[in-house]
Formats: structure tokens, C-alpha cells, sequence
């Protein structure tokens, strides 16, 4: 039995009681089920008859205004617990209600029934009460709920139970919230969402496609979605230049020995692709990369003076996500990772994590995340962690000094999210509407230099094992870019955009001259489009704001009599201009990234 | 019977005599088997006793010095046709030619003896005769054999036959060519190509690296090949750039669907790899790239206007080569493809092979590979070739025109080397010792446009297939650089050393300076090296010699003082300077590809 109080949980819970007194009195011969909140509403199960059941937007309208009609007039809860043989006998005519108070029963728990006794008033339903089998948790009177702070959203089917082989219901789902504006501003979010939704954005423009042959969950990067590919992992390796990165590249195929040296293997057994050769040996195709870099390290003998020894590596890692989860970009079998491994020292664990926290912030800040929330994702009580407990708390440790250090009071606690080999700091970004995403990682590992035997040799000549610290800055290029393509709704800044200035010829006479333009920012290294001026001035400014080209150039008779070009900029901003001196200002926005 | 006279075959041949002859005369119940030439001598396989063997290079060389007595005498060969049963009572004692004589006679064919017919002489064999059962081919005298042009080479065990279930007999190995020059300008060659083996010098230069855990034909390439690697796809795409290549990435499966449809599958089945998800699928692993670039293509409805387009990719293939088949870089389970695939109109064809082949050229002369020939790869009478006789007829004769016009009297002829899609043009480059080598290759494909109904809208608004043009331009990064490693020794020109420049800081009190003058030129964007004083001054300078960096800069006190640096090369050349000015002279020798 829950607490009733005005949570907005209750609420959540309370309307779905009003829901479904207000369908039963519509509906003739509705069965209830089960109506329980949700983290954006509330929802209820019913079976209807066929020739009476809502199935517009209309019906969905007209249920509403009678709701809030009721919740105008009031009405407070009062429950009572029932015997079994009471329950069975008020709820003999509904087979779902009769599974679940056997299923009570059986528990022996107690069986509970709420009732709102609705408040006498004008054209109420005076005296009216509506009894539900329920656990409680409602508001304390159901004037208490907002009347313009709910909606019923949409209806749907599904099944008694959640089990696909049980009876076919159906759903209606309501928008519950606090107040009003908190409902408009979640349906303003999700309008949004749904216009950045970077599938639809992938497809207009023309980033990636998927096809039929190929498959799911295997995107096919077109060169505009490719040059955001490497724009951002240019910009990872030139961040990761300054401190002294070294790349290497390692064969997306091992013999199975690896992991099991590592342990991955029994960890990663389901997710992890094998192939078999013809000479019958079975080889696995790499879901991560730390054990094959753990294998240059380990291929000379280290000194304490090499330390720390930095590896980093964009390369594709495959893991067989069961096609249910494959979507979008967001799940793809095979992913690119801006993976790193650091080889170092105890000593300079901390300075390492610091080092890299400052890429990672640099970044996300760099691309327009304007908060970085960490969260110490540490391991709980299970058993599936390997290593000893000193080097759990050694690394822990470490990263809970860092965090006092760098973000105290800002960072979150994540019990349980630690990685089988070690503790990590994980990154949340927040997007431009609002949505947390998680993002680079930080990750500590005593584990595998164990696995594999690391060491190098110290100021006494004695073998030490160093440690390994794990950090992915834009985590997978697939998924980073799945949230940046939505963060910006495709409107990427010009250092970035996979065409960065789209000459447009206002006429055929103009063409030479456009040539000249295009083949000038071209040499300077200005990603640029040549438009054909058949298609008309129209057509081709209208396909530059479509494929939210950041700039076109216009070039017609008088640019050309003056021997200036007429910028226009997605913003709306119109300059003319020597080229020259655009070329200068463009420059500047670019190493900017503005 | 094969004729006599003085080819080089024939004097292998007879040299193979020789040795059985000698053999015979100085071990004991040696039993001959089989001796023939091969390319750059002969052999002769022999059954010896096991107290009356030769065996080490000493006994070699006593046997070479009889062969050139006996040589010097002279002897002239005498053959005839003997019956089944007199072949059989000749050789009643050697179970081997008996085996010979029996399949010989079972085929119908002629049994021949060989007899060399010593020439009476000062210290000779007088009136001495070998016979052996021989198809022919000799010299016309044996003195016709210059007696320093030959040398035994090695001893090594052999199968009867080449079935390891067999006898296991002794095979000596001669090498042999014309002249005294060339046999000691092959040596010589060999004796460079083993110190220049890019197995050895990937190991001691630290490029790349194999582990036991990850396993063979899988190599693992350190920073300092990653670099190599790095500099050579950047070069390229460097090159491409300048034509309006697209970059694009795909994944690396694919549903078989997508293979079958570009009969790939039926051609390349054995060789390719598969993983099975756990929701039951079946994928490949991408042994090529074209099937996935032609989707790409295929995900909008193109315009001539837009013709051609252009898609490189640098990616890795898979293909499942017999592990017996894998060495070093030159064959390896994946392999990076500096790939690309031109759609275009047929009109165009020409004109973009022609492009392609100022690529691959100018990549070819900027490594210092002088001679570059072509080879126009067509088809045979072999039924395996898919597509139209039109189709094919077309490509070939578009192939003709540009070798005749570019390459008149200087291509060659490769029957039967067309890829099953398509005519090609193969290169041959030669490297610095000699050797030839198949790089770049440059492909029509008439066929997968076929398959995969590619098509573009021309000047009267109806459907017309493009021509895709398959060309590579490294070929494979792996195999490129297990050719380039040993076309330079490992001594690589300073634009792609890993290591450009090595300082030296010759005390610790020169530290200082020394990190100032690395600062200096990491931020010109140079790639250094900083050296520990405390190793000493020679042990740095002789690893910055082994390690065969172009350059390396020595500071000491001197140097400190006068604000000046020395700066010593690969070449031995030294010099004493400002680093502004050094830094701007290697900045020129790095544009320059020097």
C-alpha cells in the first residue's frame, strides 16, 4: 500500500484511474487491465468490443475534456483490503482482473481496492464512485491535478501481459506533468527531436545511407557524412598530438588465445564474431582493442624512462548486437572507436586521467556540449569484477581524488557501471535540447597488465607492471555523430560541414567567373560545390539552405562587373565583398570553430 | 627429345649431369633419381648411403672444382632409343629410374639415354662415358659451359617425387647462368635482397610485429609503422584530391545477398570469410570493396552532369589464404586497400584511365621507382569471365588505345589475366635491386554495373548504364611496404622516416637546450626524437645510425654557446648552422619528396 500524497508520480497514477472511469462510462462493455504511470504519463490496458472502442485523435479529445470535467468536480480516494472470495466476486465478470488477485492470493499479499468517491456538484457525477484493484499511491483529491497538465497522447496495441501469444489490448497513453508548461515543453522537445531525428537528417543530407543488400545495422557513409567522419577524428588525433599519442594499427582479427589470456573471451562470448579458416582454425574478429595493443606494448622490453607510453587507434570494433537493437546509428554491428591505451606508471595515474579529462573537455566544448557532468562509475557487490580488491581500491582511489580534485559537488555516482577490469569516469554530455548523452570515457585497468604480463624495468633494474588506462574521447564516431547530427539538427559550423561554400552562377555568363571563385577557396582548402546555373538562381539557393550549406557565394552580371561575390549565410547574414578578404574572415571562423 | 645447343636451360641442364657424374664418382652407392634446370640452375636429387655423403660446404666446393675439371676436358653427348626391357636391365639397380622407365613406357613414350662421351685428355676420364635416362637438352659439347658461371650452392633434404610419404633423398643445388658476372651479380643481389628483407628490417627498425597470441599473417604495426603507413595513404589521397575523389567508408560485413548479386560469391567462395549472428544470419566479411561502392552510388538517381564520380577508400579486405601462404607483409589474412571506383560514361573511359595512370605514375617516381611498365591484362579462352563478348571487346580495345598511345612498343601482353569482371592494366615496377614487382592496377567493369542495374539520366532524360573503373593505387599499404622496405633498405627519404630527426643532447647540462631545439621543430611540425644524455653520446648516435634515421642534430657546449646546431645525416654529411635555416632546408627536402 503507497502513500497518497501529490507526487507527480501519483498524479501520474491518478489519472490513469480517471481514464479509466471515463472510458468505462463511454465504452460499453470495456474491460480494465492494468493502468500504471510512466515516466512521461500514465497508461491503461482495456479490451474493447469492437464496434465500441476511441480510435481517432477525435475519440482521444472527447476522453479528455471528460476527464478534466471530472477532476473539475473533485473526488478523494478511500481504499478498504478485501478477502479473495470478495475480490473474485466484484471482479467475476473480468478475467484479467481475476489472474491478477489469484496472483496476489498466492503471493499472500494483501488485496486492496481503491475507490474515488467523486464530490457531489453541478452536472457531476454526484455520488458516482469508480472501485480499481490497485497497490495505491494517488493524489490526495484528484482536484489536486492541473487540468491543462495532462493530455491523452496516442492509442496503441498491445498484448495482456506483454506476451505476444496472450489477448490483444488496447493501449491509451496519456502526457502527464506538473503544470501546463511543463507539458507544452515536452511536446516542444519531442517535436524537435523528431525534426533532428539524425535518420531523417542522415537521409536529406545525404550523410549515410543503408541498403537492402548490404543490411541492417551497417551504415554506408556517403563523402559528405564521411568528411564528418574525419573532421572529427582529425581533431581527436591533433588533440591527442600535443601529448605525444603515438598511432598504431592492429589486424581486426585474432586467434581466440588473446582473449582468453584477457578474459574477454568468457565475458564477451555471446557478442563476439568468430570466422573459421580453411585450414580449420577459428579466428575472432576484435569487439575492443586493448588486448591487441597490449601486445605492442609488450613486444620489447620497457624502461620506467618510455613511461607513459600512449597508443592510439580509429578502427572499427564488431559486435553482434541482436538485430532488435540495431537502429539508426545508434547501434551498428560494427563501430569506429577513437580508442587510446595508456601504459604508465602509479605515479602518474592521476596526472594521465587529469591529461585526458582535459581532451575530453576540450572536445565536447569544442563542438558545442555545453556541459560535461562525470560520473564515477564504480563496481557494486557482484561477482562478475576480476583483479584484486588492493588494486580496486588503489584505482577507485585514484579516481575519487581526481574527481574531489576537479569537479566536487559536480559529479554523479555510478554504483555498479564500472567495467569487469576496473573503475571508470564516464562522461554525460547534455545536447542542445536538454537530452543527457553519454560520452568519452576514462577507464583504469590492473587487470589485463596482469593478463598479459606487462612490465617494464625501474630506476633499480627491478620489473614493475605499469598500468593501463582506457579512453575512447568521442567514444564511437557512429554514435557520436548520431547525437551530434540531432545536437545541431544538421546545422554544422563551418569547420566541420561537409560543404562549406556552394558558388551559385546567377546566369551562364557567370560561369567562368563562378570557376574562378570555386577553384580560388578550393586551392585554399575550402570544402566547395559548383551549382550549374541551368538549374536557376531559385533552385540552387534553395538546395543550399536545404542541405544547411553554412554559406553559398551569388555570383551574377554586377559581382562580376566589380569583381566582388555576394556571401549569404544560412543565419540570413548578405555581405559583398572582395574574395580575398572572405576568404580571410572564413578562415579564421574555421580555425576558431565557431 | 628436346634439341641440343647452347640455351641457358640447356647448359643447367647438363650441368645437372655433370654433378651426377661427379656425385657417382666420389660417394659410394649413390643412387640417382631425377636433375633438372631450374630458373636460376639445377638440381639433382640423389639416395645416398649414410657413411658416404657430402655435407657440408667443403665437400660443395670439392665437387664444384671436379665438375670444372671435367668441364675443362670437354665431352659431347651421344643419345639413343632403347626398349622397355634393355632400359630396365641398365638401370636394374636404381628403383627410382625403374619407377621412371615403368611410367614412361606406360605413357608409349620413347625411353632415351643421354651419354656424355668424355674427350680423351691430359688427366681426364679418358675414354670415360655417363649415361643417364634423359629426355634431352644439352650443350652440344660440355666445354661449351664456362667453367667459373656455375657454383654449388646448398645441400637440402628432398621427397621422392615431392610426396613426404615417400623416400627422402638429397638434393644439391647449383646455380648457373652464362657468364662468370652474372652468377656473381645474382649472388650479390641475393646476398642485398637478404639484407634488405623487410621481415628482418620491420623487426629491427621496429615497423611492425607479430604475436603469438594474435598469430600469423596478422601483423601488428608499431607508431613508427603506423607512420609509414600513414604517409603513404595520405600521399595518395593527396594525389586523388586533385581529381575530386569522394571519400567513403563502409562496414566491413555485409549480407551475402550483396555478393551474390555481383557474383562475387561463386568466384570468391573459398576465400571468404564468414561470421554467423546469434539471431541466425549469415554475413561476409569483405574480401573487395567495389559491390559496397556501387551501392552508394546506387542510393540516389544519378545525372550525366553529375558523371564521374569518383570513391576512394582506404579499408581492409579479408581474405582466407592458406596459412602455408602467409609471410611477412607480402601475404597477410587482411590487407588495406588504398581503393577507388570512378563511374563514368563510356566517352569518358578513356580519358579517366589516362588520369588514373598520371597517378599512379607520379605515386610510383615520388618513392624512386624509375621504371614503371604496363601490362595489358586480358582474358583468354577460360569460360570463367562474366559479361558480354560486346562489353568485353569494348573495354579491351578502350585498354589498346591508351597503351598505344601512351605506351607504344613498351607494354606487355598478359593473356588470361583479366579479372573475371573486366580487362586491366597491371604495373610492374622494378625495384632497386632488379626485382619486378605487380603494383597499381587500373580495371574496367562492364559487368557489376550490370548486376546491380546502375544507371544515370543522360541529355534526353533516359536510363543509361555508367562504366566503373576499379584502381588501386598502393595497391595493398601491406604489400607496398614489404616492397618499399627493401626498395630502400629502410633507409627512407626524410618525408615518410618515422623519425625525421634524432636529438642529441651530448651532456645533461646540454638537456636544456636540446628540448628547446625538439620544441622547435615538433611544432614545425617535424617528427623528433628527444635522446637520454645519460646513454652517452656514441651509444645515441650509433642507434640514431641503426635505427637509419635521415637525420640527426648533436648539442653540446659549443653548439650551446654559439646558439648554432650540427646537424649530421644517414649520408654522413655534417653541418654546423642555425636551426631556422636547417629547419627551412628540411622543410623544402620534405615538399620536395627528396
Amino acid at each position: 500500500m503507497l502513500r497518497e500524497n501529490n507526487t507527480l508520480e501519483n498524479k501520474r497514477h491518478t489519472l490513469a484511474h480517471i481514464l479509466a472511469y471515463c472510458t468505462q462510462n463511454k465504452y460499453k462493455d470495456v474491460k480494465l487491465t492494468l493502468g500504471p504511470a510512466i515516466n512521461n504519463g500514465f497508461y491503461y490496458d482495456m479490451e474493447f468490443k469492437k464496434d465500441s472502442k476511441p480510435n481517432t485523435n477525435e475519440d482521444l479529445k472527447v476522453l479528455t475534456k471528460e476527464m478534466q470535467r471530472v477532476i473539475r468536480s473533485g473526488g478523494n480516494f478511500s481504499h478498504e483490503e478485501v478477502t479473495f472470495e470478495k475480490a473474485k466476486e466484484i471482479f467475476s465478470e473480468n478475467k484479467y482482473k481475476l489472474e491478477l488477485i489469484e496472483e496476489i492470493n498466492k503471493k499472500g499479499e494483501a488485496i486492496t481496492l481503491y475507490t474515488i468517491n467523486f464530490t457531489k456538484g453541478d452536472g457531476a457525477d454526484s455520488d458516482e464512485k469508480f472501485v480499481d484493484l490497485c497497490r495505491g499511491g494517488h493524489c490526495e483529491n484528484i482536484k489536486d491535478i492541473n487540468e491543462g497538465s495532462f493530455k491523452l497522447e496516442k492509442i496503441a496495441g498491445a498484448y495482456w501481459r506483454g506476451d505476444e501469444k496472450r489477448d490483444q489490448l488496447t493501449r491509451i497513453y496519456g502526457l502527464a506533468f506538473d503544470t501546463k508548461e511543463e507539458l507544452i515543453s515536452y511536446e516542444t522537445r519531442i517535436e524537435e527531436a523528431k525534426k533532428r531525428d539524425h535518420r531523417v537528417l542522415g537521409k536529406e543530407l545525404g550523410l549515410f545511407i543503408f541498403s537492402d543488400l548490404v543490411g541492417p545495422g551497417l551504415p554506408l557513409w556517403t563523402p559528405h557524412g564521411t568528411v564528418l567522419r574525419k573532421q572529427v577524428d582529425n581533431f581527436v588525433q591533433e588533440l591527442r598530438s600535443e601529448y605525444n599519442y603515438g598511432a598504431v594499427t592492429i589486424p581486426h582479427f585474432t586467434k581466440p588465445d588473446l582473449y582468453h589470456k584477457s578474459q574477454h573471451y568468457e565475458k564477451y562470448g555471446e557478442d563476439l564474431f568468430k570466422v573459421h579458416t580453411r585450414d580449420g582454425h577459428e579466428l575472432c574478429i576484435k569487439p575492443m582493442n586493448c588486448p591487441h595493443h597490449a601486445q605492442i606494448y609488450a613486444s620489447e622490453l620497457r624502461s620506467y624512462k618510455e613511461l607513459p607510453i600512449r597508443y592510439s587507434e580509429t578502427t572499427m570494433v564488431y559486435r553482434d548486437e541482436q538485430s532488435g537493437e540495431v537502429s539508426g546509428l545508434s547501434r551498428v554491428l560494427s563501430i569506429t572507436q577513437d580508442d587510446a591505451h595508456i601504459f604508465c606508471r602509479e605515479a602518474q595515474l592521476e596526472e594521465e586521467m587529469n591529461s585526458t579529462w582535459n581532451l575530453i573537455e576540450k572536445f565536447y566544448s569544442s563542438f558545442g556540449f555545453k556541459k560535461l557532468t562525470p560520473r564515477f562509475s564504480r563496481r557494486n557487490d557482484d561477482a562478475k569484477y576480476k583483479g584484486s580488491d588492493e588494486s580496486w581500491l588503489k584505482a577507485e582511489n585514484a579516481i575519487k581524488n581526481l574527481l574531489e580534485r576537479r569537479a566536487k559537488d559536480m559529479w554523479t555516482d555510478g554504483e555498479g557501471e564500472a567495467a569487469f577490469y576496473g573503475p571508470k569516469i564516464d562522461f554525460m554530455a547534455e545536447d542542445a535540447i536538454g537530452r543527457e548523452h553519454q560520452v568519452g570515457t576514462i577507464q583504469l585497468d590492473f587487470v589485463q597488465p596482469n593478463n598479459f604480463n606487462l612490465e617494464y624495468v625501474n630506476e633499480e633494474g627491478k620489473r614493475e607492471m605499469p598500468v593501463m588506462i582506457h579512453c575512447a574521447i568521442a567514444g564511437s564516431l557512429e554514435r557520436f555523430l548520431s547525437v551530434y547530427i540531432e545536437h545541431t539538427a544538421g546545422n554544422f559550423p563551418l569547420w566541420i560541414s561537409p560543404v562549406q561554400v556552394s558558388i551559385i552562377p546567377v546566369r551562364e555568363n557567370n560561369e567562368e567567373y563562378a570557376k574562378q571563385i570555386y577553384k580560388y577557396l578550393k586551392e585554399n582548402g575550402f570544402r566547395v560545390e559548383l551549382s550549374d546555373s541551368k538549374n536557376g538562381l531559385g533552385k540552387n539557393v534553395r538546395n543550399a539552405k536545404n542541405m544547411k550549406y553554412p554559406y553559398w557565394i551569388v555570383l551574377g552580371d554586377s559581382e562580376m562587373n566589380t569583381n566582388t561575390i555576394t556571401l549569404e549565410s544560412r543565419n540570413g547574414d548578405k555581405i559583398n565583398s572582395k574574395i580575398e578578404d572572405v576568404k580571410n574572415d572564413l578562415q579564421k571562423i574555421v580555425i576558431n570553430k565557431e
